[in-house]
Order: C-alpha cells, then structure tokens, then sequence
C-alpha cells in the first residue's frame, strides 16, 4: 500500500451532437441524481488526448505544461476520493475548444489517483466520480463516458455505468481539426436548451437507423444549424469541406471544425492531424 | 458500398473463475435467449491475441496458419451476418487452452466482416452476435464480452451487451503462462455445473468487496479447487508460484497456468509472456 506517483492517458473527444438530461431529483441523493443526469449524442474519441499525473502532496494543485491552472471537476475527483495531490496535465489538445480536455483531466485523475493512493475502486467507480464531477462542476454532460469507452461512442441513455448506456460505431480513421476559439460549455448548458435538446434527439434517432461515420456527420451538420451554435467562421469551413468532397462538421462546443481523412487539408485548410482512437482511458505503466 | 478485406484484432482472454447462467426460455425468442445466456466471472484480456482477416469469398471457409480448421462460432456469425466470406486467424496463442480463442475468433470474424461488407452494425450489435454464436456453439460463455471490453474484465451480469453488466480493475501488469494441454470447455459446460456455479458466485462476491488484481487471483485459485477443476501439473506449478512469493491461477477451461510480473520465471518455469491489454477489441486500418 506506498502511495507513488501514477499516470494516465485519456483521449480527446468531440461531440457531434448532444441533447440534455437532467435526472429528477424527486427524493433521491444528489450523488445519484449526479450519476443520472448526463447527454445523450455522438462524438469522436480522439489519439491526441490528455496525460494526467497524479502524486501524493501536502495541497492539492492542477498544473498544466508546469503553470498552474483552475478546473473544478478534477479538484472535486480528488475530494471523492478522500486525497490530496499534485495533479500535472499535458496535451496538445487547445482547451476550451470542445476536445474534451476537462473531462479527459477529470478522468485520468481518478483513475490515476486511484492507483496512487491504493484505493482499490473499479472502472465503473471511476468512471462515474469523474462523471459526476463533471456534471457538478457544469464543464460537461458525456465526455467523460465517451472517453473511458473510446472509438465512435453512441451515447444512448444518460449518465455514468450503471445509469447510462452506450453503442459505438466500429471504424477508425484519420481526423483532421481546427480551431478558431472558444466557447463556453457552461454558458451554453445555462442556456436555453429545449430547442437544442430536441435538435440532439433528432440527431441521434436518426443515427441510430444508420449507424455509419458519414450519418455522423451528417446529423452533426444538421444539428449545428438546427440548434442555432454555428459561427460564420465554422459554417465557412464545413462549406468549404463539403465542396471538395468531404465530410466536416462542428465540435460541441468550440469554434471548431473536424474533418474525416484529408477533409480540410483537400479545401486549403492547414488542420491539425490525428485519427480515431479505439480504446478508452487507460493507467499507464 | 465495396467489399473489401478486412481485419480485426482481438486480445485473448484468460478466466480465472466463473459461474453459468442459462436464460430460462419461456417464450422468448432463440436469438434472445441466447444474448442473455452467460457466465459471471473475472478474468484477463492480454496482449496476446488473435488477428482476424475477412475477404469476401463465393465459400465459407476457416484458416488458421493457411491450414483448415473447424470452429463453429465464427462460422454462424457469418451466418448471422447474411455473409459468405474466407475467413484467416493468426495468432501464437494456443488453441484449446483457455485463452479465448474461439470467442476471439468469433468477435473478429463479426467486426471484420461488418467492415469488409459495409453491414453498419454498431459495436455493440456485433458482440451481442459474436455472443451468441459462442453460446450457441458451447465453446464459451464470457470471453466475448471480456474481449471486447479489454483490461480485467469482471463480468456482473451475464449475457451480450443490454442484457449483461460488466465493469473492471483498473490495472496492467506483466502477464506470463505455460500451457500443459487442453481441456474441453464444451465437456464441462455439459457437465454438472452445479457446484461449479456456486463456487464461482463465492469467488465474485469476494472479489467484488476487494476489487484488486492480488485478489483476483487468490479468488480464482479458491475456485478452481473448489469446481474441482486442478489437475496435478497445475497444483504444482501453481505451489512453486506462490512458494516463491508470485500470484498465479488456472486458466478456465484448459491445462494452463498464469501468473503476474515475472511468478513463473522466479519460479523457475520458461514461461511465455505478455501483458495486460487494457484496449478491447478493434478493427485494424
């Protein structure tokens, strides 16, 4: 039982679309409601991810690439799981552009302080504090499950294992992205979300009768006008793929486009380059 | 819409132990019965496995190292599929020892096949067919799901996705085994499983109040004397282990031993090794 220093690697994630479910409350405890409410959409797990150190100290502290910086989710997987640690994070990933990075940092924090601190907790477990974390923390609804899962997650009912439930959709491909900046999640989530939700729901039914790549896209297209998120800056761009023939759509949610295989580089774009990444979050040795 | 070759990759599967739940028919369909038909149980996804390519062919047929071979399971998931295919397995796995290789088989064969005939089913979709091929064929009832999954698979809930429930120790290790010989997954399966299942629900139960991998394997050794399962070779092996401060178990269902970190080369056995494949399953580009 020496508690050491642990790492993780979890992967990006983009979601396509999304629709919000919030749980009830009726008389059940908040950590339930926590693990049950969540979104329902689809999105890309991604190879550039988030490297997530994890040692033992006396404060709790978040650094990224050595300067410090706030994300509450991460902070609230430390308290759940009762420690007290240094929590180091490098990605190439641009945070606030919706690749995920909160969530993935949410994540290989409790899975790396889990093996750090011998806390002898499952997957599931894990999971689901990262999740609830999230949620609390009003930074994401479905990254985290996408994440532990990886490849091309459905997610088709709300909320962390044992609440929610998943499918994927078996491919791996080269992705291409950029991004012109950010938008905030929260604000969004603040936001009116019955139009966007019914949008999202749209979306994933018609996914669900075509399960391929291209219908991704396709309902993440449609999704993005319908819900009322896109910037000119994006719409150009999608335009501009789908002129060349390719297959582009906007990351939920930041000023961001992605692209399947040359997508972007075919329309004169000057993408960053990585591909579908089939396994989930991970401790590494 | 082109028929191509495909290929898939999926890790063996070593079970230390299990219990085995047959869905009571009533009225329910076959194909259903089938999907929530499984065992509980826990085991280890490894970096070993077998490698799965699906080329479109005007007969079915099974090779493995370019020669024939005969296994049930994958050929009904080209069934199931509406597929007609040539089928080619490569792995260094033993056949007939407890590693898997039928399911692996079996979930390749589907994931593969999907691709190479553009059939659009979702991952979950093709382990629940892979699945139920296994079961249907009794040459296995978990390491589908498991090898799927990837890591250490605990399986809670018997039966292919929507019906079973699975979560996982969150861990990798160095992995060793030596092989001894075969023993008939189907011939105990047809057995009296009575004493069996009661053992391995035990065996779940304590691991599920600890979930380490330390105890996984203190779990699956209890089991396999408990089903009556050890044969001398492997008693002894498994003795020399643990004299000599390692942690090793019996694979379910052959004459194998496994152990963790360098066990049975401390031990003085010429084992051959691999690692803890936290990925499950997955296409290859």
């Amino acid at each position: 039982m020496t508690e050491e220093t642990a790492r993780a690697f979890v992967p990006g994630h983009v979601t396509g679309f999304f629709s919000v479910h919030r749980a009830a409350s009726g008389d059940r405890a908040k950590g339930d409601i926590l693990a049950r409410s969540g979104s329902r959409g689809a999105g890309l797990a991604l190879s550039e991810g988030v490297g997530v150190t994890v040692s033992p100290a006396a404060e709790r502290s978040l650094r990224f690439h050595e300067e410090p910086v706030e994300m509450s989710a991460p902070m609230r997987v430390l308290d759940r799981l009762g420690t007290s640690a240094r929590v180091e994070i490098e990605t190439e990933l641009p945070l606030g552009t919706g690749f995920g990075v909160s969530g993935a940092t949410a994540l290989g924090t409790a899975l790396a302080a889990n093996a750090a601190f011998d806390r002898a907790r499952t997957e599931n477990d894990l999971v689901e504090i990262a999740h609830a974390a999230e949620v609390e923390a009003g930074t994401g609804l479905g990254d985290v499950v996408a994440q532990a899962r990886g490849g091309v997650p459905l997610r088709i009912e709300p909320g962390g294992p044992g609440a929610g439930e998943l499918d994927g959709i078996p491919t791996a491909t080269r992705i291409e992205y950029v991004s012109f900046g950010s938008l905030s999640t929260a604000a969004v989530l603040e936001g009116d979300i019955v139009g966007l939700t019914e949008a999202g729901e749209r979306a994933l039914t018609a996914l669900c009768e075509q399960p391929t790549i291209e219908r991704l896209m396709h309902s993440s297209r449609r999704f993005a006008r319908d819900a009322g998120l896109l910037t000119s800056q994006i719409e150009t761009a999608i335009e501009d793929v789908l002129a060349h023939g390719g297959e582009a759509a906007m990351a939920m949610l930041g000023e961001t486009v992605f692209a399947l295989g040359t997508g972007l580089s075919d329309a004169g774009y000057d993408p960053a380059v990585c591909s579908i990444y089939p396994p989930g979050a991970a401790l590494l040795d």
